[in-house]
C-alpha cells in the first residue's frame, strides 16, 4: 500500500482530533511527526496513536524530508507564518480557519503557496458534514432550480470566556465564518454585499470585550438571490444548526442530529431529544471525511475541495458583516477587497 | 339567547368567507344585509344564507338601525371612507387589513373611531390560527425567556396577476404586511427601524410593476431582539408559513399544515405531503375564531384582539420596508411615523 | 337546486353530529324530523338547526311521504328492527356501526333491504377521515406493490364506564370493530382467520364485566398477508389512531393529528403537542365527509362506499377475536359464518 | 495502564467487526491472536490491525496463557464445543448469537461456563444501540408506568441466499431472535406464551427451503402484558428497525437512523431519505458500545449486560414461534423448557 508521510502542528483539542482520525482511519497515512510549544501535549499524543517523535518547535517538521504535507491546528495567529514556511519547505498544507484576520496578509500567504507549487485546504469541516453535503448535492444537481433565498440558523450551546472573545476578532470572523462558508459553498455563487445587524443580549461582558453575542445578516448574492444567517452565541437547547435553500423548482433543509431519536409520550405531551450539545459531538464525522479528502486530493494530485480563496473570501465577508454592523448600514464586498 | 345584527359590506371572496362562518358557526349573530357594488354577488350570498336583504349601495347598511356592527370586505381604497362613515352611524367596526396605504388617512381614520366610540377591529386572521395563537402563547407565557430572535418564512404559492400587484401597494403592504403583524404579535413589542433587501427573481412583469417577487427583510425591535422575514410570491410546492422565536430561556417553532400525514416509503426515499395549498385552505380555522372574536369583544364589550393601532403600526413597518428596499439603507420607524 | 328531504332517529352525541354536519354542510339536503325517545333532545336540535318537526316515535318518520332516507342513531339494539321498517317503508338508510351483535340478525336484516331495493350504509367513519383514505388510495394504487404486513395502533384516552361495557357486547365489538373494518378497507382481501391474545390491565371493574381493555390481535389475510392490531382502552396522553401497510414495493403509514403543530425546545429536551383526545375531535371532518358520500350516493343512485356487507363481516371478525381470545386458539371465520 | 489480552476466534465479517472496534476504541485491550480455518482471513486481518499472531485453529489461542478472554466469531455450529473448551481453560467469553439452536446443548454449556467460574456474554448488539438502549432507560425509569403493549417492527432489506436459510435454523431462530431479545430487555419480564402467524409471501425458494419469510408474532409475558413482532425478510426501502413500548403512564417509541436528515420539497411533495441500508451500517455504534461492554464487565469483575441465560431464551422463543407457526397454536415457553 502506497502511504504518505505527514506532520501535525499544534496538539490541542483540534489537532487531536485530526490524528485520531488519521490513525483510525487513514491506513494509507503515517503521522510521523507532531509538534506543540506545550511539549507535554505532543508526548501524550504521540504515544496513545503510536507517532514516533514529538517536539516543541514546528520548525523539526517542516526540515523533515520525509513529510510531504502538514496539518496546521495551531492559534490562529500562528497560521499565515507557518503556511508560508511550510509552503517554502515544500509541503502541502492543511490549515484550520480561519488563514488569518487580515486580508493583505491572507493575500500575501496565498501568493507565496502558489508561486511554491504546494496544496492548500483551509478547515471548514462542515462542507463535509453528510447533511450539509446533501444540500449542496441537492442545490449543485439543479433539484431546486434556480437558489433565490438561502436561510442559516447557527447557534452555539454557550458563550466562549471573554477572554477568548477579545481574541478571535469577533463573532462574525469567530463564529459566523463557519456560515459564510457554508453559504458560498451551498449557493454557488459569490455574496457581493452584506448587512449585519447585531447586538449584546447575552453577556454584557462580550459587549464590554468590543463582540456582539446575537446577529442578523442578510447576504445578498451575485446572481440576485438573497441570504439570512441568525447567530446566537446561546441556545440553552444546544448547538442549532441549520440550513434551508429554496429556489425557483423547490426547497431543500436539513436540520439537526440527536443523540436517539426516541419519542416519549405522557400525560403532558410529546418529549424527545435535545440536539447533539456543540460542534466536537455534531461535526465529529465531518471532520473525519474532511481530512481524508485532503489526504485523498495530495496523494491523487487532484484539486482540493476547499481552497485558500474560500479561505479568503470567508474572511472577508466576515469583515464586512462587522463593518455593516459598526456603522448599521449595507457594505458591499467590493468596500473590503 | 341574545342576538347582535351585523351587516356585511363586500361579498367578494373574503366577504363570503365572513358570512359563511358566522352563519354556520356563531348562533348569537345575524346578518340582516349585505351590500355589493355588483348585487348579483350579493343577491347570491344573500339566498344561499337565508339573509334577508341585499343591496348595491352601502349606504342601506349604515342607515340600518337595527344594524349594531359592520363587515367591511370592500377594496383597500374604500376601507378609509367607509369606516370612517360606519364610525359616524355608530357601528362597530370590523375591517379587513390593510386599513389604508396612507399613514395620514389612516390617523384620521382612528381618530374618528375614537371619538365615535365604536369599536374597530382589522382582520389580521393569521393572529388566530392555532399554530401561530399557540407560538404566542408560549413566548408570552415566558417559557422561552426574553425572545431574542425571531424568524418568519412566508412564501406564497403563485404570485398574484400584474394587474393586481400594481394596485396592492407592493409585496410589503400587501403581503409581508401580514408577517409585520404577526412580528410585532408574537414578540410583544414594537419594531423600531427595518432594513429591507428585495428583487425580482420569478416574474420580470412584476418588476415592470414597480414590485418585488423576494424578499429578505431584518426588524429590530425596542427591546434589542432582531428578527428576519424571508418572502417569496412563488413557492411550487405550496404555501409556505413558518415562524419561529428564539429567546434566552427556549425556542418556540411551527411549521405548514398539510391535508393528510401519510408517509411513503419506497425504494427511491420517503414520501409526505405538500402544506395546503394556500390561505383560502391554511388559514380556514383562523378565519372562523376571527370573527368570532369580534363578535364575543362587540357582545361583552371588551377589548378587540386586533386593534386600530395594528392596523396602523403594520403599514408603517411596510412603508419603512419599502422605502429601505428602494434605497437600501436601514430605515428608521421613527422616519415614517 | 334539487333537494332531498330526509329524518334522524336518535338525536344523542352521534345524531347531533350528523344533524349538524347535514345543516351547515350540505345544502341539497332538507331535514325534516328528527326522533327521540326522549323527545327534549329532539326538541333541543330541531330548534337550534331549524328544522321542522320532531317527535318521540320513529314511527312518524317513517310515514312520512316526504322523508326519502333515514339516519338511524338510534342504541344498537334498537338499529335491525329499525332497519327493517325503513326498508319495508321504502327508506334509504344511513345506520351507525353495528348494525347488530348478532349474525343471524345481520343476515335478515341485509336479505330485507336487498328485498327492498333501497339502499343501506353502515357508518364507519374512519374510511372518510383524510389520513386513513390516503393510505387505502396509496395501496389500491400499488404505490406499495403487494400488501403483506398489516399494523394498526387504536387506543382510546380512557375507558367507558364499566356500565356501558356490559352492554357493548365487549371491546373487540364496540371498540376493535373499527379497526376491523379498516383492515378490510385498507386490505382489499377479506380476513379468513383471527387470533386474538386480551387481557385486563387498566381497570379490573372491566374484567368483572367480562370483558377485557388490553388486546393484541393477529389477523389472517386471504391473500396471505398478515396484520396485527393493539388496543387499549386508556393510553393517558390521548387518542392513538395508526396504521401502517407494509408491501412488496413500499411501505405507507399515517399517525395522528394534533392540535397545533409546535415544537417547544428548553433545556430539558423538545416538547410537543399531544394527539387530539378523543373521536369527535380526530374524527370531525370524517363524520362530515361520510355523510355527504351517503347523500351523494343516494342523490346520484350510485353504489354506496360502505355497504351492509362490511356491517356484517366486521362483527363476524369481532365475534371471531372475542371467540378466538376466550379458547386462545386462532379460529378461523368460517367457524362463525 | 492496565491492558488486558484477548484472542478472536473467526475473522470473517463481524469477526473484523469486532477486531476493529477494539483496535481503534479500547486501549486497555490487546489482542494478541486472530484464528479462521480460513488462515488468509486471519493473516490479513492481523496485519491491518497488527496483531501479533494468527493461526488456522482456535485450540493455539486457547492454550495461550496470556489470553485472559476469547471472542468467539465463528459459524454458529462450532459455538457450543468453543464455549465449553474456552471455559475449561479459564478464558473469558463473548460469544455470538446463538448459542446454539439446541436447548438441551445449550444448558450443558451453561452449566460447565458456570462451574468454571468464567464470565459469559452473548452478542445481542442491539441492546447497545442508543436507540433502543433509551427505550429500556425510559422504560426501566417507569416513565411509561406499567408496560401493557410492546411492538416491534424488524424488517431486513433484502432476503439471505436460499442455502443459507437451510443452515440458519429458519427465521425465527435467525432473525426474529433479536427481536426476542430485544422484548425481553425492554419489558424486564418473561415471556410466557407465544403466537407466530408465518408465510412465504417474497421469495417461492425460501418456502421450498423449509422456511417463512414474513411473520406477525404475539408474545404473553408474565406480567400480563402482550407484545407483537412483525418481520419480513425484504423491505425495499431498507432496514427497518423500529419499537414502541406502551405502558399505564405512557409510551415511547424510536425509528429508523438515516445517512442524513435532509426534507426536500418540490411541486409533487415532501421527499426525505431512507433508513440506513443493513445492520452494519445501522447497528455499527452498538458493536462498539457492545464489545467495550464486555472488556468493562471482564476488568473489572462486574456483572455482563447479556447473560448466557439472555443466550438461552431468546433460543427457547424461537423454538416456541417455530413450533406455533408449524402448529398454528399459541406455545407456552413450558412446554419448551
Amino acid at each position: 500500500m502506497k502511504r504518505i508521510k505527514v506532520g501535525v502542528i499544534g496538539a490541542g483539542r483540534i489537532g487531536k482530533v485530526h490524528i485520531e482520525n488519521i490513525s483510525v482511519r487513514i491506513p494509507t497515512v503515517e503521522i510521523v511527526a507532531v509538534a506543540d510549544t506545550f511539549v507535554e501535549e505532543a508526548k501524550k499524543v504521540a504515544e496513545k496513536f503510536a507517532i514516533k517523535s514529538f517536539m516543541a518547535s514546528y520548525k523539526e517538521i517542516l526540515s523533515n524530508r520525509e513529510v510531504a504535507a502538514v496539518i496546521i491546528c495551531s492559534p490562529t495567529n500562528t497560521h499565515a507564518q507557518y503556511i508560508i514556511e511550510s509552503a517554502q519547505a515544500g509541503k502541502h498544507i492543511f490549515c484550520e480557519k480561519p488563514l488569518d484576520l487580515s486580508l493583505e496578509k491572507i493575500r500575501t500567504v496565498l501568493d507565496i503557496v502558489a508561486k511554491a507549487g504546494v496544496k492548500l485546504m483551509v478547515g471548514f469541516n462542515r462542507r463535509f458534514d453528510p447533511n450539509f453535503a446533501k444540500v449542496q448535492q441537492i442545490v449543485r444537481d439543479g433539484k431546486i432550480g434556480i437558489p433565490h433565498v438561502l436561510k442559516i440558523t447557527s447557534r452555539d450551546p454557550e458563550p466562549p470566556p471573554a477572554e477568548y472573545v477579545a481574541a478571535s476578532g469577533g463573532m462574525f470572523l469567530d463564529m459566523t465564518i463557519h456560515d459564510f462558508d457554508m453559504a458560498r459553498f451551498v449557493m454557488g455563487t459569490e455574496v457581493s454585499e452584506v448587512y449585519a445587524k447585531a447586538n449584546v443580549l447575552i453577556n454584557s461582558a462580550i459587549g464590554k470585550a468590543g463582540d456582539v453575542d446575537t446577529a442578523v445578516t442578510t447576504l445578498f448574492f451575485e446572481n440576485g438571490a438573497i441570504g439570512t444567517i441568525d447567530n446566537s452565541r446561546k441556545a440553552v437547547y444546544g448547538y442549532d444548526q441549520r440550513i434551508e435553500v429554496f429556489g425557483s423548482e423547490g426547497m431543500v433543509m436539513i436540520g439537526n442530529n440527536t443523540p436517539d431519536n426516541h419519542i416519549y409520550y405522557n400525560a403532558n405531551g410529546l418529549h424527545g431529544p435535545l440536539p447533539l450539545h456543540f460542534f466536537m459531538d455534531r461535526y465529529t464525522e465531518s471532520y473525519a471525511i474532511e481530512i481524508q479528502a485532503f489526504i485523498n486530493a495530495i496523494m491523487n494530485d487532484e484539486d482540493l475541495p476547499v481552497t485558500g480563496k474560500d479561505g479568503l473570501m470567508s474572511v472577508a465577508i466576515g469583515l464586512a458583516a462587522k463593518k455593516s454592523a459598526f456603522e448599521n448600514r449595507p457594505v458591499k464586498l467590493s468596500e473590503i477587497l
